[in-house]
């Protein structure tokens, strides 16, 4: 249905391009540019912290007032949030200034911005940099995209999938970055995502927010909600199957299913190179009374220190998850009831360690570069997963050197 | 009113005592106990985690049967938490072991542990290092105890005031410890405070849950809220003023500013002794709408590991700080009314940064090892402190060692 693809498939519609601006460092890209067809339709999902970046106000009134959105812009080294309303008038001008270069208007171009908060964006650079990001451009540069959009990433992260609509092939292609401040809440840093697909605008919007819900707001690196996540999802309606036009249609479960797929291999990939990050710790609450209480649960392992640093020196201490699940605000959690398991090994059972737990079996397990820590809470039928990684001396290493 | 006082105060009806008892390690006070005499009335907050130590549970049905206690016995080294009805049976032998070697009720004994989570309590030894403790006995040996109750800590904490009520001295001496799994939630990893007031049982618990809401309930190291959290009031009357019978009257008003700036102390301790810790930070939140959104500012604010790794590097990466005012969940916050301060340097203005705001001045608060975030919300006139620390290479070094 949805094979991974080993090679990142080109979109047709999509061209993509890539500059080096000197925006915070020189000889680094910084600066691209995607262009989209005339006939794409776009849909965003955006941070839901309430200082949200200059970028991040244009693009939700860019799309407030359009869905055919022609080019996305996207510089690197500086987030352009906390910046006043000079700031909203630096990505307004990453707007005005690109859409001349590509015969578009400014009000169909999204901007977005990743970096440093709080510092002045140096629109000038932005701008000089922008006629080279767009010589640039061509439909083969996806990964030269995904590198262009890293910041304390070590790894470009991107993803292709390929489903049949309609007896049509229709691909997905997407890239994403995000290392650190990384607890997306109703999108992600970074991503965007593309699709020939033919799809009726009004359908992106929905379609992208359950994705986000399923993808990227399940991870988690260190709880710290940005203020310039975006996730994107491009249309572009080039290929030939018969246009989808209801969520619930054959087609739109396929093209949901790819886009998921890309989606979650991105949302992984930003974990496994979470700042720092040695391990990548599934956990996954069942038994829980409603979906909220499980991802309370989850969440509360997946942000305690205490937990993070224990999987990073490999300790099966794993009281330290008990400890969690106790203060994870379920009011009335019968402890009594509570089992956890280490991937295969029953650590605890009835609240309490299993008699026959070894600490040689936890010691197995955490030794594991990919660890599923599975709470079976016993009161109702509810599951949900997070997915995070450790907390290490390299995260704060990086964290204390950021900008140095 | 409540000087501090350089010494350690003997409170009159209390004889503290510590043994080694090798409950994890050889040559180590690990065991303590404290004798109250007869009219003692105690009081106690207990954490809110629902995975509560066995010994929690313990303090908690034997408080509910009467404030009449006669002795407190503390193990470090095993927090006998998650150690189901064995713990739970181990928690009570604390009790029936200690009662006759005093000559008291096991039931006016209260037990308390802290140390590794979800390990059997070795309880002979505790129950082997009892009459050294016992023998050890003495009014003056609170530095002591202060001692023998540490864990990760790196320094004991103690703090003693003295105060007139109706023209006769009262002391108030107490002990804490913590330096990691420290967020607490009605209480304190584990602290004990003792006076010689005469104070009528009923207004013990009242007195003693408003001073942890404003002291203990105020700091945080990591967010991880304990299984184990105990503070404790001792009152043993046996000072000459009159009692104290209405918590209006001003005998209750100066022996709660007593009891307040030992708890406070105490509380800042653990704070300066967080695991790792370089730095002390008032995170202080004015023009709230209400206490409740103050203090989730604050915690945000305290609990983001990008905002403490900042300030271990001295870093004046303050961007950091407002994206977690935003994440902080106040739905209707209007950023452009947000100002920051660091100490006295005004950094953030209507939500950008000010015009006047130079590095330089950042970075010379961040050399300090005290300082003082304040966020000004401008939306009402609630005001909110939380004290915490910073998140250092040292804190992931300890915990990632912590059993080995």
């Amino acid at each position: 249905m949805t094979d991974p693809v080993q090679t990142l498939l080109p979109v047709p519609g999509v061209r993509l391009g890539v500059a080096e601006a000197g925006i915070r460092k020189a000889n680094r890209k910084d600066l691209v540019v995607l262009a989209l067809d005339a006939g794409s339709h776009v849909a965003g999902v955006f941070t839901q912290n309430r200082f949200a970046a200059a970028p991040i106000q244009v693009c939700r009134t860019h799309l407030a007032a359009t869905t055919a959105i022609r080019a996305l812009v996207i510089n690197t080294g500086n987030a352009n949030a906390g910046t006043g309303a000079s700031g909203l008038a630096h990505a307004q001008r990453m707007c005005t200034a690109l859409a001349p270069l590509l015969g578009v208007a400014a009000g169909a171009v999204l901007p977005f911005s990743t970096g440093v908060i709080m510092e002045p964006l140096p629109i000038d650079r932005v701008e000089a940099g922008l006629p080279a990001a767009v010589a640039d451009l061509a439909p083969g540069h996806w990964l030269r995209a995904a590198e262009g959009i890293m910041t304390t990433d070590t790894r470009p992260k991107a993803a292709s999938r390929q489903v049949v609509i309609g007896g049509v092939p229709v691909t997905v292609t997407g890239i994403a970055k995000g290392a650190g401040m990384i607890r997306p809440n109703m999108a992600t840093m970074l991503g965007f995502i593309a699709t020939d697909a033919v799809v009726a605008p009004e359908l992106l919007h929905p379609l992208l927010r359950d994705v986000a819900d399923e993808t990227f707001n399940r991870i988690t690196v260190d709880g710290d909600t940005s203020t310039n996540d975006a996730l994107i999802l491009v249309a572009t309606g080039q290929a030939a199957h018969p246009p989808i036009t209801a969520l619930d249609s054959m087609g739109a479960l396929q093209l949901r299913a790819a886009v998921q797929a890309v989606a979650q291999e991105l949302a992984f990939a930003i974990v496994r190179d979470g700042e720092g990050a040695s391990k990548f710790i599934t956990v996954r609450v069942e038994g829980g009374a409603s979906d909220a209480e499980c991802r309370a649960v989850g969440y509360a392992i997946a942000h305690s220190p205490l937990v993070k640093t224990a999987f990073f020196a490999s300790d099966p201490n794993l009281g330290r998850i008990l400890a969690a699940v106790g203060y994870a605000g379920i009011a009335d959690l019968d402890v009594a009831r509570v089992d956890l398991y280490l991937d295969d090994v029953h650590v605890v059972q009835g609240g309490g360690r299993h008699p026959a737990y070894q600490e040689a079996d936890g010691q197995r397990v955490m030794q594991q570069a990919d660890i599923t820590i599975r709470v079976q809470l016993n009161r109702g039928e509810a599951v949900g997963s997070i997915w995070t990684c450790d907390l290490s001396l390299d995260y704060v290493r990086i964290n204390a050197d950021y900008r140095s």
